[in-house]
């Protein structure tokens, strides 16, 4: 029953076992975008609120900002994309940086209760991030690597991230504030990629008991149809237990997969959004809605 | 590890553990299709030969077989419709009625091992379709409700489960050849119907060792999109363990999360299947995913 409150300056948003899914938008990220990347360099942030509005618009619930631009003042772009995003919606954000400066920077101009994207297992990264974190009262993205890289593992990446939480701990951070993120690999690639968050994801939930998070396009890398594929991902993974994830709140079949999660789950109760959504659907769709109507069984 | 082998004339399917999802085509059934319904009492059978064929190009790999008409001779017409499905295709079948004697007429002219649909924990059930079945070497899919009805716990289905399978083995049927239906309720009436199935499906693979199928477009009845609803209900529940359903192959969602579920099972090797499914999509979507491609992390 771990719950994970995150806030801005007027909204709360629950992360936990019993609660909807948390969309985490991903595309005010400049990594892979060499037009934003350029603009944000250049201190144009058009394309930044633009994303930021059409992402809450498509529905995500919280959104990543990230500034992560060679050679730039990151710090210093990161706390205006912050200011800007803030004063645009009013959803929490995620302050998403490697750079400990810049996530201090973020965080000093962030109305809320942020989510700090992210920690690591690595000793300097603990000793740097993690005081952060606990003066700002926010809660923290831990990522299960360390030293020695990304384990293929899943029960290897799970002591890692115990180990995060037992040191947050004594930083003074509670793990409802720690939400875990196992790691998602290219399946193109790694075959068992699925299979290692599946039970990651199981474990962190029944044994750790803290919420998780992933960059969830990430294990569509290389594949064609990347929706198809991470719609399938984010199902299952929500099935072992995922509770947010950072993806992209434009994709339809996301959003879908997504929904229609939170009705498998009993987190819809009546159904009440989904019918919502798709209502429109049904009207257009009611001729064949009727020929697929459910097989009765007569007893012989 | 457990596999369960079906055959047609030429082709085996094996339902298991370590294999791709089985999709059983679930068209062929004149229940809530009355012009269907009237063809096949009148000896019209054009319809039935071309949901075969349709159903199977679409990617079924077995096929339901169903031919429960009200006042109508149901064990000639299920032989009948038997007979001419496997002239027109090879995939093994599933003979699908709640009358003993269609089953036993279906069987005496099927060609190869055949998929029984169904046995309940029923008394009578079980001593009038059991023996059938093992006189025919057959498979036998077991619907987890007795004289009490359909349990809301699924705990008790479970005990449903456990005696059906403990009796097919009195029979002299070895439990590999009887495949769990754990009984899917519609979600917009029941909100636990989801988690209850994944619960089920997942004792039944833990404890029972057996395979398990279900009649999955039950889960989205009256609700719009059904489509969506039953992607997310297959998806869910394959990652629980679900090995095959009785599903519409005819439905493009409903196969993508298949696929994307063999996928993230581990069950497509370097993604093969899904590449050659979705290539063409690739080429269109070049410029897309080239914006969507996953956030690399610099090291601060």
């Amino acid at each position: 029953m771990t719950d994970t409150v995150v806030t801005s300056r007027s909204r709360e948003v629950v992360i936990g076992f019993d609660q909807p899914f948390v969309v985490i938008g991903e595309r005010i990220n400049p990594t892979g975008r060499k037009v934003l990347a350029a603009e944000m360099k250049a201190g144009d942030y058009h394309r930044v609120v633009d994303d930021a509005v059409a992402q809450v618009a498509a529905g995500a619930h919280m959104l990543d900002v990230n500034a992560g631009i060679p050679l730039a003042d990151e710090p210093g772009i990161l706390a205006e994309a912050v200011k800007l995003v803030q004063s645009v919606t009013d959803v929490p954000l995620s302050i998403d940086s490697s750079i400990v400066a810049a996530l201090e920077a973020g965080l000093a101009v962030y109305q809320g209760k942020a989510l700090v994207n992210s920690v690591t297992g690595e000793e300097e990264r603990l000793e740097s991030v993690l005081p952060l974190v606990a003066r700002h009262g926010a809660a923290v993205v831990a990522i299960s690597n360390d030293e020695t890289g990304i384990s293929e593992d899943p029960d290897v990446r799970f002591e890692v991230a115990r180990k995060i939480v037992e040191r947050a701990q004594d930083h003074g951070i509670p793990a409802s504030d720690v939400v875990v993120d196992p790691l998602v690999m290219p399946i193109g690639a790694i075959n068992s990629a699925g299979k290692q968050v599946m039970r990651l994801v199981s474990r962190l939930r029944a044994e750790l008991k803290v919420n998780t998070t992933c960059g969830a396009s990430n294990v569509s890398f290389g594949l064609p149809n990347r929706g198809g594929i991470n719609s399938a991902f984010l199902t299952m993974a929500i099935g072992a237990g995922l509770t947010s994830a950072i993806t992209n709140p434009l994709n339809d079949s996301i959003m879908q997969a997504v929904s229609g999660a939170d009705v498998m789950m009993g987190h819809d109760p009546d159904c009440v959004r989904w019918i919502g959504k798709y209502r429109e659907t049904a009207a257009s769709g009611a001729q064949r809605s009727r020929r697929d109507r459910p097989r009765r069984r007569r007893r012989g």
